[in-house]
């Protein structure tokens, strides 16, 4: 079939929007109907030819919302009409990764998918009889696209989908560092490193999980009123300091007789190693721990004196919030549909597919926090 | 009263022994004549100037054994005639971090132990009208000392002085590595790299946890037999691979269905900075943890990229093997009287005190795997 699409050609140019043809759904696959995307940082990271694993030419987005159209022979929990978002990190349930609990790094389809191809080793896509490449297992920046059914999360059908798509990647993102990798209990205090998209949405999963201090650094002063309206308690930007960022919150996190200092939990999402390392040094001596959230650039490294960690602080980290999308994603658009979590404010800009590379520029110019691509 | 001691008179120096005065305990502080101790590689970084803490005039010794001979003013816990260890990392139950009940650095002392001096500010050791430091809270390296109530552990009379006091650090802190910091399951996979003391008591703390593989790293063959004493699996000497050890040790690891390879839990025993980074990159993919428990020089630091948090791995550290003292430590005294661990091997030459500065030459030559001082 004929679809709307708009195509990465090459690393460094704008995407070109084009008709191109789509495959039904083989054994075990799903159409699905895109109604909304979002536009993600991670894009932006293969598209500008940063990541070194990106394929060209392929058809990105990966946080994407739409309906089920067409099912594959063998698929036994989805159906046609399904309202569902696609996963970039499926969930089996079968292989040793799922079979865990442990992690949810499903690896079924993990060779295929990082070769931008289906699990039958193929490609749906084209475009004139040339292949295409899948980008996360999801393409949504196209009208259609197919997935395996194991990729897919059935949602309540009454949300909406220019907002839930956002919990493809942003919003679990976010809300799932604090609620699966990090376990925040009620009370805890929290420093958040980076108050863009994640770290908004880290921010209001602090909010739901019931931390006491949520404390937001980031270096454009903007930011402040974002992250209050999403619960964040204390601002700090720290090119206004006298002095280095880590001694400063070490006293701010101070409480009561404990005179030691230091959060409980500390979140980079900022993709900065030189910030991973200072989250990691204002968490708590004896139990805090940090998690990296954000993406570092190809070969850059995270340091520390191993002190840091003999005295009992922990580094993590986490891919899609530690999320298992099939079962904790329906779970946070019922948080959405529920007005536990905010969606809404965080969707700046939306555009039709013909604009998406605006979508980018908004992007670049720190003007949206979330732009969506409305089918 | 007139004690005798082995004193450290300055960085680099062999130990002085001499007949030293102590004065007797004050409020909350209890008088210990210590029957045996351990000499441990954290003397020997002290005694050698490597330690940026380390004080002169001291009397070292932290991994002792004895029995309580007198009690001062409102000491509620201990009295004459109890066996104890004492305990580097005290256990107040008070603190806000005893309180927490996520970490064993008890803050009770810590400021003034960090000096060298009881909690009153001041010291129990003079020679000739000058002021000597306590070191570690412990002064194991004299034949009486005194201590908080807080830092004492009581512990199964019948056990013998000769081989518990080497719970006082070396097996606590690798058996409790395991079982407290790590928490390691039934038929877990471990990797501990290093051999020496610390290293075959996360041994055999792998074993009492009922780890399915056990593997070994040392540069030195004949920690192999060593190792397969206490319960080790696999033995991997890296200078006779023909690769890097972390894939080797990937594959290594790999079972059944389970083919990303990586262990469940490593340990870094050797203090030394890449090899830190080794033992994380050698843990599993999504959710492996690595423990650091060696003791880095002062100034260096680990590194690795942050995409193997991202993708799961947990960097950790462990102090005196996360163990609460008074709390843990009786209860390691009785796993060894119950045969659940074995110390007897390990304490490879018994000495007089005259005679401790031949246990740090047994050290030094990789002769000995602990030396123990018989009073």
């Amino acid at each position: 079939m004929d679809v709307r699409a708009a195509i990465a050609t090459q690393a460094g140019k704008p995407l070109e929007v084009a008709t191109v043809q789509l495959e039904g759904p083989k054994e075990g696959e799903v159409l699905i109907e895109v109604k909304a995307t979002g536009i993600c940082h991670t894009d932006d990271f293969t598209l500008s030819g940063a990541d070194p694993e990106g394929l060209f030419p392929s058809i990105l987005g990966h946080e994407g919302a739409g309906v089920v159209v067409d099912v594959g022979p063998g698929v036994r929990t989805l159906k046609k009409g399904d309202h569902v978002i696609p996963l970039y990190t499926p969930e089996c349930r079968e292989c040793p990764s799922c079979r865990s609990q442990k992690t949810n790094l499903c690896t079924a389809i993990r060779s295929t998918q990082g070769q931008g191809l289906m699990p039958d080793g193929t490609s749906r896509f084209s475009l004139d009889g040339k292949k295409l490449h899948h980008y996360m297992g999801c393409s949504t920046f196209a009208n259609f696209t197919v997935l395996p059914e194991i990729a897919v999360a059935r949602i309540n059908p009454d949300a909406p989908f220019d907002k839930v798509c956002y919990i493809g990647c942003g919003v679990t993102t976010g809300v799932g560092a604090v609620v699966n990798t990090a376990k925040v209990e009620i009370g805890a205090t929290a420093v958040v490193f980076g108050l863009g998209g994640i770290g908004l949405n880290v921010i209001q999963g602090l909010r739901l999980a019931g931390a006491d201090m949520i404390v937001g650094v980031d270096i454009n002063d903007d930011k402040k009123e974002w992250g209050e309206r999403f619960g964040m308690t204390h601002f700090v930007n720290p090119t206004e300091l006298d002095e280095d960022i880590v001694p400063y919150l070490v006293n701010l996190t101070k409480r009561g007789d404990d005179q030691t200092g230091g959060a409980d939990y500390t979140f980079d999402c900022t993709g900065n190693t030189k910030v991973m390392r200072q989250a990691l040094e204002a968490s708590h001596r004896g139990w805090g721990e940090s998690i990296v959230i954000g993406v570092a650039g190809a070969g850059e490294e995270i340091s520390t004196r191993p002190f840091q960690l003999v005295t009992g602080r922990k580094w993590k980290g986490t891919a899609f919030g530690g999320a298992r999308g099939r079962t904790d994603v329906p779970k946070i658009v019922d948080w959405y549909m529920e007005g536990k979590i905010d969606i809404d404010p965080m969707i700046t800009h939306t555009l039709s597919l013909d604009e998406i590379n605006k979508g980018f520029e908004l992007m670049h110019s720190g003007e949206s926090i979330r732009s969506v691509v409305v089918y």
